[in-house]
């Protein structure tokens, strides 16, 4: 052919290939294998691979940096959906959350810190009433918290209703809070510098469909926590169906996955898995919820807040290397001055009135007969409905609306007797709200047995 | 609880559910099941299920209008490639494809129509023969074609190194050339209407490791082929090392979904299915390939091409209702005749000298013996490395650039013998074409057997 009669023409042998039916090499960004780019980390994980260090490092640095794409990002966390990671896989991912943002060291305080995480549950409050009974034990409580999305409040969103209280806290300022022996916890926003990697991944899988991986949601949670700086955690997992994990299997394959990261990292953790069927306590919404921690620091409060209140704070005394009883420190009011010290040290008033939403609206009993069951998911979103909760993250919540529940599980009730009162400031919600309770109440004349205990199983 | 003294109290009951044990219904953007939203589309494929045709429709149209974003039809394409979908499932996509543009008709031509495509092999210049030739059998050919990526070579830039010769062709002109009898096909770019999610989707695609999917592959095709008013099509589905499909099963399964869509959607669809471990012919390069062309066209060329381009001309000519023998078309210089109509009629000059590249050089054999293998992939990459190929769209390409094969699979050689010229305009490219034909060739002094046929199963 006349094309061949090129100038400057060379002659050569192949270079040997060790094994001739090894694959070629690709160029550019289509490479295969173990290569640090993102379409070859996206193929490896789809065909089953396992991440290399390199490869995670370089992909978390990169989409951080918007080198790598919130469309690739999501095409991976899809093919984490579906072909997981291993334990290595997800600590080293862990680690690069981390270190996309800087970690808080509280290792120079003279108390020991230890903190609590929850995976979100209806009517959980728990943090409220805890950390200042855990700090008035002895340790400090540096608690970085979020706010509610979707069926589940948020911790934050509770304490703003209270006047004057505020989520920023600068590093300093809770520095000074933690030292303080007269309040030693903080429940604050998360700085824009903390795992910024995994806020923005997050925000990615909420709108990608890319939520449920175990390992996606055990490195979320853990690169939080870890970077916050605490010295040891207790992790409580909800499981049922007011929360995300509906099986128990489900709920302890986090749970192991979250104590190996903690333990991997160094952080000293256990996770109790607790049931998230009905709601906790008597109240779902934000206000509602301040005012049913006040009681519980009071002395009294509904029995299973107590009860998990008082378990959750043993587990975290204990990792703190203390020795004191919460129960005692509950009962003599030192956990409520502590109360009172945080909520000030936070700009809050904690003798002010708390916001009253402006309608109600009472459900009643349609039969009598025993309340066998109260729906956590239903109760859940009629109170997101009735503007307690958020669609999506921005979106502001009404302080005093929520659900108040006047039977729990197992109460004997009368037909026509208050069941529920919603409170909402926005009376066109309460027709969705009713509608999300349709089939959320069950009552029977003759039940088979009686409710189930709260903690269901410890990992650690 | 004070909270519960609120104004305007209003008392109900619960509206009735039909199951009490049925799911809560959600509202919002996180609504699960059948809604036509993205999250419920993605976690509805991603949970296995089939998505209907109302959220088919609504998710190509919303990624068209830029509702959905790139990274929610990245996640879901994610789950495609995981899940799968029906054949219900993939012809509505590609009606949705199809429906995001104007679909062409030609149906008033005075000739019937017929085109072919292959899914992309090394060395294959088949179009540019074929589409004369089956026009010069009476058919219009009216082919819509694309450019390389990787190490497959594209139709349109091997007939860009035609002097003159342009890809963009209007649809009048389009009309005009199919209607002439001295003409008779069209080989060009598709317009932007044409299918334009098909192209927006095959981008992202692309760089979010989702291209491997049989009906993503088919329905994107599909959708370009349908929309451009054939009512006949032969499918030359490439399988072997050169291929992106490996093995026969894999091949026949794209064969069969695409055949699938294109009765489903009126166009008379057969395929083929062709071997690709090898190169087609004796070249693999822009200018290199269309000399080989010529040379076919001719009355000569290699045997391999010349014995694919009767195959696939008899199938094309048969669908279109037909009765001519290809072979005497080609032997009597009609088809000839047709290639240089098509060409001039988009600005080209068939008599003008091709571009020559500047450097080449020349691998020799190793050893004497039977040349056993020349891996398509090999070739297809160094062909690529040398100039001949792009990584990413809108690339330039080199007209010149590309590998000249002395020995084919059969042949024997003797050590010292010219098997490769390597052409390229930039020398600095040797050397990475020369690491991917590392093992691409074996000679072998006692063969076990033959080489396979290029024909390995019809599906239609």
């Amino acid at each position: 052919m006349g094309n061949s009669s090129g100038t400057n023409e060379r002659s050569t042998h192949l270079p040997q290939a060790a094994d001739p039916s090894r694959p070629v090499p690709e160029s550019g960004s289509k490479a295969r294998g173990g290569g640090t780019d993102a379409v070859s980390i996206i193929t490896g994980k789809r065909d089953g691979g396992e991440l290399s260090d390199a490869q995670i490092d370089w992909v978390v640095d990169a989409f951080t940096r918007g080198i790598v794409a919130d469309e690739q990002m999501s095409a991976l966390a899809m093919a984490i959906v579906w072909r997981g990671m291993t334990r290595r896989e997800t600590a080293r991912w862990t680690a690069a959350m981390i270190g996309s943002g800087s970690r808080m060291d509280f290792t120079d305080l003279p108390r020991p810190t230890v903190d609590k995480h929850s995976t979100g549950g209806v009517g959980d409050k728990i943090t409220l009433p805890l950390a200042p009974l855990v700090a008035a034990c002895g340790a400090a409580v540096p608690q970085l918290s979020g706010r509610g999305l979707g069926h589940t409040g948020g911790t934050l969103d509770k304490l703003e209703s209270i006047p004057g209280w505020r989520a920023d806290v600068t590093v300093p300022r809770m520095r000074e809070i933690l030292a303080d022996p007269a309040i030693g916890a903080v429940i604050c926003a998360a700085g824009a510098d903390l795992a910024p990697a995994d806020k923005r991944l997050y925000a990615l899988r909420d709108v990608t469909g890319t939520v449920e991986s175990i390992p996606l949601i055990a490195s979320s949670i853990m690169s939080k926590k870890i970077a916050e700086g605490t010295a040891a955690l207790v992790l409580d997992v909800k499981v049922g169906s007011g929360a995300f994990l509906k099986t128990l299997d489900g709920a302890r394959e986090l749970a192991t996955a979250m104590v190996e990261l903690g333990r991997d990292a160094g952080v000293n953790t256990v996770a109790l898995l607790t049931a998230m069927d009905t709601p906790l306590g008597r109240t779902a919404g934000n206000a509602l919820e301040v005012a049913e921690s006040v009681e519980v620091l009071a002395g009294g409060g509904p029995a299973d807040v107590v009860e998990l209140t008082l378990t959750l704070a043993r587990e975290m005394v204990a990792q703190a290397g203390l020795t004191v009883d919460p129960a005692d420190v509950l009962a003599d009011g030192r956990a409520m001055d502590h109360w009172r010290a945080m909520i000030q040290a936070q700009g809050g008033d904690p003798d002010a009135a708390l916001p009253v939403a402006r309608h109600t609206e009472i459900v009643r009993a349609e039969s009598s007969g025993v309340l066998t069951r109260l729906d956590a998911m239903g109760v859940g979103v009629a109170a997101w409905r009735l503007g307690a909760g958020r669609a999506r993250q921005g979106q502001s919540v009404q302080a005093g609306a929520g659900i108040e529940m006047h039977a729990k599980p197992g109460d004997s009730v009368v037909a026509g007797q208050a069941l529920l009162t919603l409170h909402t400031d926005t009376p066109d919600a309460f027709g969705g709200a009713l509608a999300a309770l349709a089939g959320a109440v069950t009552i029977e004349s003759a039940p088979d047995g009686k409710p189930g205990g709260l903690v269901l199983g410890r990992v650690g």
